[in-house]
């Protein structure tokens, strides 16, 4: 199976827990309209990429897919909460995202700002039900590293960041702190995830935050440098964004040729911290490849 | 001790606890700005019933205060949290709470989300911590009963349902539900919180809901005749804004006689769910009675 495969294959299985989990069934008397606007914005879309990862790390340690499903959606739910909270008025006030209205204008603010706290909270409910994993203490420490990841001195934190940035000079320093709080953390605790799934070692967890730490890296540079060379009808988002914004990001600090350098480097660095788990970790080399080549 | 002594008592104790909570030597990074918010929202006011209710449910089974105040100040949390998004403008548009500006005046509407956002992570951090309760499995328990009570079929439905009342015409089931969700859910965690403390029998963990449900369905009965009877000034907020807004209560629909009545049968099924814990249950019977007696 090739790496592009088996992001599909993930994402369909995702998809489908996802509708699981979405359902009055499951999750008992949720409002109509909420439970439509928390539908609206978690199925239907997205590559998937931070399941892929939480799969394929739990993969090296012999989780099967369906026992790392729930870890996966968890995670998912974050982000697409993050989503809908980000891309409110009062945040960064955007009206499309993958191509049609956001959940604000498809619904309305209120309802927008309620169906993200719902997906935040039901991200904490799915990776503590037993489904998640049979062991009470992973369940507890998936709890604990998502929430870590997603708050205040993570995912949420790099948000307000972000939002402050505007009118600031920001340093290389300044910008590799906000971009590893508000994507980096998430891509850190996917990989990370399989290897609480897999109840390994202490170190074996260590490599794979570096793992982790690396991609998550990369993946903001690519965006980046995406943002100032690529083409818009390619990228399937308008993209000179930053410069427009005056956004500082590592490529306006050192020129695109130095961030291509350093994309490199942060290549090597993942893939080098996957060497403690050959020879199973193909998926998760090719993984990084598509990371640091993708075109969209 | 008397009722009043122990809930201020308590209060105290989950104010320091919450103090050490949010500082960036418990959190890490967070940035001055999200956490300044987040303090805002938490310290220095309500009189912390939430919490008094974890701390009093978990003595039933011999737990001391010390090993209840984390699962307290997650859940003050989530209560926190849930205030700061229904004050935005796009929710109930208050300017002041507790004779202070709103978080969203005092800072920004998108400082109030992402605070919103961070407090509510911040509670399952919390509930996953090591100091929370030694065994993982209670810990996965009090993360697994919380996000139920706070999510979509919970809290944050509720506010679901109550923004969607106006216009609405609501039936006593209707009026029920939405108390059950928005006020009631919140109000029963905190009475099942301490039977989890407590790894106590499924049964008594019945017990503990029942009791949760029927003080916060008293709870909010004691709140609509507050507002249908009250003195401004002794209550300390506007009343009459039920009747203004148009809102159907359980006062609305039955009069302020029928509500009296079925407030004292509250009052008994409270106090009757209570009876299998006695000796130790008196400071929960005497909270329900401050509850159904409240003028404040």
């Amino acid at each position: 199976m090739t790496f592009t495969e088996c992001l599909e294959a993930h994402a369909r299985s995702v998809e489908e827990r996802f509708e699981i989990w979405l359902t009055p069934e499951k999750l008992g008397a949720v409002p109509t309209r909420l439970l439509s606007a928390m539908r609206y914005a978690a199925l239907g879309g997205g590559k998937r990429l931070r399941p892929f990862l939480v799969i394929e790390s739990a993969r090296l340690f012999g989780i099967p897919v369906e026992q790392a499903l729930d870890a996966a959606v968890a995670l998912e739910c974050v982000h697409c909460y993050s989503l809908v909270h980000d891309d409110l008025p009062a945040m960064d006030d955007d009206d499309m995202r993958r191509g049609r209205p956001t959940v604000h204008k498809a619904f309305n603010e209120a309802t927008a700002i309620l169906a993200g706290d719902a997906l935040l909270t039901l991200a904490f409910e799915i990776v503590a039900s037993p489904g998640a994993h049979p062991n009470p203490a992973v369940r507890a420490a998936l709890a604990l590293s998502l929430a870590k990841a997603s708050g205040g001195a993570g995912m949420a934190g790099g948000q307000m960041l972000d939002l402050e940035a505007p009118g600031k000079i920001l340093g290389e320093a300044d910008v590799r702190m906000l971009q590893k709080m508000k994507t980096g953390a998430l891509i850190t605790f996917a990989c990370e995830a399989g290897g609480i799934l897999g109840e390994t070692t202490d170190s074996k967890l260590a490599g794979l935050r570096n793992f982790g730490n690396a991609l998550g890296a990369a993946f903001q540079l690519a965006d980046d440098l995406l943002d100032a060379e690529g083409d818009a009808a390619v990228v399937g988002k308008a993209t000179g964004k930053d410069q427009e914004a005056g956004k500082a990001t590592l490529v306006s600090l050192f020129g695109k040729e130095t961030a291509h350098a350093k994309l490199g480097e942060l290549k090597e660095e993942a893939l080098a911290a996957l060497a403690p788990f050959k020879p199973n970790e193909k998926m998760l080399a090719d993984a990084t490849g598509f990371v640091v080549a993708r075109k969209f």
